[in-house]
């Protein structure tokens, strides 16, 4: 009898590839989000297509940490390519090569590293970190138009920091879950909901391992329920007791949100 | 004999006018800076046409405290306008009435407020102060296209410091002066030159009672070659001693520049 195999990780590079790992931002504004669309330009084809004209043609697949939504915006998206495993890559032609690539769109390769096959940007991120920019003052935005949520009544950060510390922990987040959410457990355990007021700018900082689908958005749409006055503090409790989203305020918008940064230990990129 | 007038200010506000200040907010990126011109749009046909839209189709002038270039941005440029004296007219309805008129380009006005006939949004200014945002990365921007100045190349702060403490005061800046230059005079009081990094970016923050055309960014463009090694910090004394544009290093481009805010004394927005 042949002996089993031990199991690979899931989405292991096959051996006539090599793995690479690459650090992203981009301005989601006129983007269909991350993954590949019918209906318009993504993340995802715009940087296979430009692994592809490195590769010479051939296509190179991509997995991502975190597949955003259209007009959400990423400062360190993190992905990993498969190209083939006979192509002479280093660092630098990596990350400046698909970057030329990129050079007509609003995305660019901030840094690549070769990764080892088992080595996954989805399944090996230990934290996802997430930033949420909501202008609040009368006037619309001018300079950040796309580039913030704009609230016109001024919010109290300090109910929502009251709030915000109600979130986190490890808890069922069903109240802050999009419909379409593919996940298996509505459980996640929140590490962090900083929320700082920088000018006219409320910024949120939110970390976690792992994120379901519009939870950000929801969190940061429910708290501004709370910084106008319209729920106590003590009612995010209520809410996220329910297990149900109608008992959430309602969805930020995108373009207020940024992926900032994915971590892995060790940092690929170091 | 009739007694002679007084004279009036420059450019008083005539009798049959009511003079407006207002606060504005700009992305200069499309646009071709402030002034009128036949081949774009400018900052002040933007906002003249809003303001006679207001006024019922009737002309409403304006003069601006600081005429910006094509690309330059604003986060706290101020004008006045001279509505007809008739119009009814507060502090809001000026505010908003002018940003909805803008809503289809990235102007909107922050605030208004109401002035004395002799008020003067350029003759009356005690303070300008500009922000230049230079990105010091290998890769080029993302998120910030066309929103800072792109340098590759690491840039030594500290180095740029030093030569900055040697621009500060009373000079002839003619080294650090458009040839365009309309000022009858090249002396200028340099009163803040600050510079400091945050994160991937370096930020200049600059003020002076008023400025020589192009100033900011000769003056950028000549610290960032102390900045990246070619010029020690001392050379900026030789080049300002030079008192010829030819002495000076590049004008840094438009797109980082912004112009933060115009003070008075009083404030007229308090």
């Amino acid at each position: 009898m042949s002996t089993p195999l031990s199991p690979l990780p899931r989405d292991h590079a096959p051996a006539d590839r090599q793995r690479w790992a690459v650090k992203i931002e981009y301005d989601g504004t006129g983007l269909v989000g991350w993954q590949k669309q019918e209906n318009g330009l993504s993340v995802q084809a715009l940087l296979e297509s430009a692994a592809a004209r490195l590769a010479g043609g051939r296509p190179v697949p991509s997995i991502t940490a975190g597949r955003t939504d259209a007009r959400v915006h990423a400062t360190g998206q993190v992905a990993h390519l498969d190209f083939p495993a006979d192509l002479p890559l280093n660092t630098r032609a990596v990350r400046d090569g698909l970057s030329y690539h990129l050079k007509s769109h609003p995305v660019v390769v901030l840094d690549a590293a070769s990764v080892d096959p088992s080595w996954n940007a989805r399944f090996s991120a230990i934290r996802r970190r997430y930033r949420y920019r909501l202008l609040n003052r009368p006037s619309r935005p001018g300079i950040e138009a796309n580039r913030v949520w704009h609230v016109r009544f001024p919010l109290d950060v300090q109910a929502m920091r009251v709030a915000a510390e109600l979130l986190l922990g490890h808890h069922d987040f069903s109240t802050f879950r999009a419909s379409a959410c593919q996940a298996r457990s509505p459980m996640r355990t929140l590490d962090r909901l900083d929320i700082k007021r920088d000018g006219e700018l409320i910024v949120f900082d939110v970390e976690a391992r792992s994120f379901l689908h519009h939870q950000v958005r929801n969190l940061v749409g429910t708290l501004q329920l709370v910084g106008c006055g319209r729920w106590q503090p003590e009612q995010i409790r209520v809410a996220l007791e329910a297990k149900d989203r109608r008992a959430g305020g309602p969805t930020a918008p995108s373009e207020g949100l940024y992926l900032v940064g994915v971590d892995y230990e060790p940092d690929p990129f170091r």
